[in-house]
């Protein structure tokens, strides 16, 4: 598309060519729309294979659609959701809980992106009373908007102090491969065995074209899904061709490969700056984002060349992402740029 | 997918070869996400030279997400669309006018899926009344879900009435190009140059993967566009794979060349029928959909070997959809089953 | 307020003085806000008294709000709600239950207002289909917007089919004492004993200042209802003067008196005019509504002098509504008048 | 209602005798629905008297619903408001505003209750950013939750800000009166004048049975109001009660009379217990709210014979609430109280 590569985020990365080749696959006679095919029927045995045999999944479109649904399925108007305050749902759906599924968020400071049992506690009060919103679900992104991951003790944790308090756990898992990779964990070890109720599967960032899922693992959540994915603008007509790209991704291990590649690459690019003059690490290098402070003046140079955000302008810390498809060769190239752009100073 | 072929909807075909080549040759290096990238920027060039110049157009996944988008984008909450009683709108998507958009629909019977003058103007009552909502919209599907066409005379009277009452006429275009290869129209001739307001326009089920466009032609109704886009869940973050869709599909003629051949296999199933003993065609036959009656028995006979839809399990009416992939042999066979199916009677 | 007396709504009469009363006597000391006050609390005793012994009421402001959070408490986003074409919900709320309960209404043309079973069960289709909305509540007026009353029989049938089809029966009961008065039956008569599930119980316009009730007769329905009118601005501060108003009207027989008078005045001003030329009743009288057809002419002068409302222009149908405060005089200033109006045609 | 008197809520208060004088005197004869009455029309003068030429007010019910109506009259579903975390929109609202106004609130901390330009300035980012809603709105509430009052220069150095970045400023005036009794001012100093654009203006805690009003100061938001306020659940239809109400409380000096004794009583209390020993006022006393901190078993004592509330339960602080029918011999049975029960720890 562009001559030139960056580190602006892992949608900016290409389909995987075998994703490619599964919806080429999939282009073959007529098929039944809207998921009554033979490859999405298939699909459910994907998802049980990696989320735990109550696992009941839904192809969606886009992320921001999987976390909506997810809270429009288990909330009713007056129920909150309890997430950090960085959370992707709080800060980059432009108010889609709040105006789609009529939810109000409470959101808490994280830590580097992750809320802790007492951040949560401290936001579970009022219970019975009519004048204030009453928390029902607790979302986690896994790995978390700043690049770390939870440990499974973690997740645990908070799923026992959400269960333990009648509300329910909603992960976040745009990313849940990276973290995967980062934990060397399966994903059912992730999720359903850590006490996830609710999960927002991701598959586009790990090199899929599009596409994402609703997985419910407390199914008493699910009743009535196929209306709200239809009323709320995610039931595709074609799905096979959604299925296509979820079952290339789950069906073998394309889904760890491709994560492991992102992370690892991130890996070396914090390495390679671990030594800079100038650049500072922000935050926890889990998955596959590296956060980083550096001069300002250096920050200009390098935009000039590669695409990456500058995520808190006053603080010049950047991010830079890396995806599937980041190569050693991009990595080497950066860390130079970067090394000359500090080096100007 | 599935050996059998049917008559089910066009959603049921294949992407078509050329679309599928776009996607892959847009699958070449970075991209910025959310349509921040070239084949995208490239993208409005096609809609201005098909819709004409003030044309605005934001692709989105799916024909219900353009339809409700438009009439977010058009209405404030007490503000109503009037729209055919058999409109896709009203029965088929399950509430997502009311429920995302939050407007009310206001049904009136149609003519073989046709509003009328006298039939929009009867709903155009109590303006200035607090009591009631207030008529904002006119909405058209073309074709129709009926397999009906507007001719441009009768889109012209609808829009100059709509006008005159400081409405705005939408149209569902979900099957735009099935009504101007009928008419033998550009598209700006069924739609700009004919007063249409707003446009959903449907990509998928002429076949592409699965993209579909909100286009602006009054320009005072686009204001927050893009958040609405994001908001409502319909923002694709590898946007360029939509735009490579609608980009093949504009670029040259592929979107007649699709419409044709299946409005022209339409016309071939019509004929086909037409003698036979037990089969009433029940609807004109001007796009791609054949309506028909035949026996009961019939009925059960054929849905054993294809698929298609009772439309009206009363009447004993059936609907058949031909695609851009529906080949002539697929009618001969199918118009030889039917055939021996009445026959059996 | 107006030297001027008139016909125009239920709504344009006083508060009874002893509803005045029982607001001042309530206006002594202090007391809780919100509804936990003694008085309210009593309250309770009088919606079981009248409405059995599982009835549990919530006061709030307004017909429309009771109706809305009738449809909020019972419907998910994807449920529908069957309702007379000519409802209150339908036509009169300014798109209320689409824009604030978020539910479509599936409208069904009655006969005087009714609803009949077929016309109910014609709409309780495609049961299942995730592309429809799923009916879920089916919802009638008593008295209706008509003037009519359904039977005890009627209501029976109806609920019968609604629950046979796992359906809600919700009644608009903003004149449901008219109602009453007319069948001559207790409150329960009509409501619990008749099958009703959630009814919305008028006051206002039967001599209230302005109080109404949502009163749960299947407790599976009011599950976090308190919330619910908090959030949809129906929690009223200074509870006690709306329990003061509600238990003036059921303590003992102010309800029944009211509407007795009211149904009164209308049967006196039907036979009024029954022998007038020029006049034809187009409507059962049965409450506290009189609908009729007389010349245009006379309809102008008549509205030089008394307030009415024009039901239907085209067809010069007029509605002349009576109220608790309507008296004797009243009506025979009418009739007289609108013979002297019909005498000059 | 209650013997036991308190300083729980003025909410708990009584109506004024004048009051209900007034809507006594509104109970003659009929009067036409809805807001088409005399006397509600006579209120438009007071509401441009006390705010100035421009003001056009809509009386409602609540003040949740005053807010609320405000927020949706001003916003599209994409655009935020900014608040106090402390503001009753953001947590006494039951998610009033993002359930029924369809909007995101952005809460700041605030100082005593009290928005900062610098803490309003830092919530406005992301313009133009579709991931992220726009700020439209900032609101302040006057006097504040914590019974703090902004100044005249403080409001106006908001209104400048706000005003400088194209949004609009919105007070919410639950206790306007308390307000302007505080700083001597009249409404129009502290609204129209000091650059409000929109209005909750409060009456109810001030001596009304139940009634506020939507004021709009910036004409250009008010368009369509008329309908929002129907749909919203807040059309009284015996409105001349609503408006006999906002009168009496406008027309001469009741609403200052009123706000004065509340604070007067405050300080009075305020006064009282500066010199006992273990309570510790712990919030500017500007307006009719005392918040102190006192010894646990001290506050478990009092509730026994007061109601008020407690207000932050770990900190051990309570909020108690003077009304405008707090008499002297009410705080000094209850300063006496406080000081036996601080006595006996």
């Amino acid at each position: 598309m562009s001559a030139r590569r960056g580190f602006a985020s892992d949608n900016a990365a290409t389909i995987h060519p075998e994703v490619l080749a599964a919806i080429a696959a999939a282009n073959q006679g007529h098929a039944s729309g809207y998921g009554h095919d033979p490859l999405t029927e298939r699909l459910a045995g994907q998802f049980t294979r990696h989320f735990g045999p109550g696992a009941v999944g839904y192809p969606v479109w886009s992320g921001t659609a999987a976390n909506v649904l997810c809270l429009r399925a288990a909330c009713r108007s007056w129920q909150a959701v309890i997430c950090a305050d960085t959370a992707h749902l709080n800060v980059d759906e432009c108010g889609a809980p709040e105006a789609i599924a009529g939810v109000k968020l409470l959101s808490a400071a994280g830590q580097d992106g992750k809320l802790t049992p007492d951040s949560v506690e401290r936001l579970i009060v009022r219970v019975g009373d009519e004048h204030a919103v009453q928390p029902r679900v607790v979302s986690i992104s896994q790995s978390t908007e700043l690049g770390t991951v939870y440990s499974v003790q973690e997740v645990r944790e908070l799923a026992e102090l959400v269960h333990a308090r009648g509300l329910f756990l909603h992960m976040d898992g745009a990313r849940l491969a990276n973290a995967a990779a980062s934990l060397q964990q399966p994903l059912a070890g992730l999720t359903s065995q850590a006490g996830v109720d609710l999960l927002s599967f991701g598959g586009t960032k790990n090199g899929l074209l599009g596409a994402e899922a609703v997985i419910f693992l407390a199914p008493e959540l699910a009743g009535g899904f196929p209306y709200l994915r239809k009323q709320s603008l995610q039931l595709a007509s074609k799905m096979r061709f959604l299925a296509a790209q979820l079952e290339a991704l789950l069906q073998d291990d394309l889904w760890m490969r491709n994560a492991r590649q992102a992370n690892a690459m991130a890996a070396q690019l914090a390495d390679g700056v671990a030594g800079l003059e100038g650049v500072r690490i922000t935050r926890p290098v889990q998955a596959n984002a590296v956060f980083a402070q550096l001069p300002r003046s250096a920050i200009s140079t390098l935009l000039e060349q590669f695409d990456f955000y500058v995520w808190d302008e006053p603080l010049d810390e950047v991010r830079w992402m890396c995806s599937w498809d980041t190569t050693e060769d991009d990595v080497r190239e950066f860390v130079a740029a970067i090394g000359r752009a500090c080096a100007a100073q």
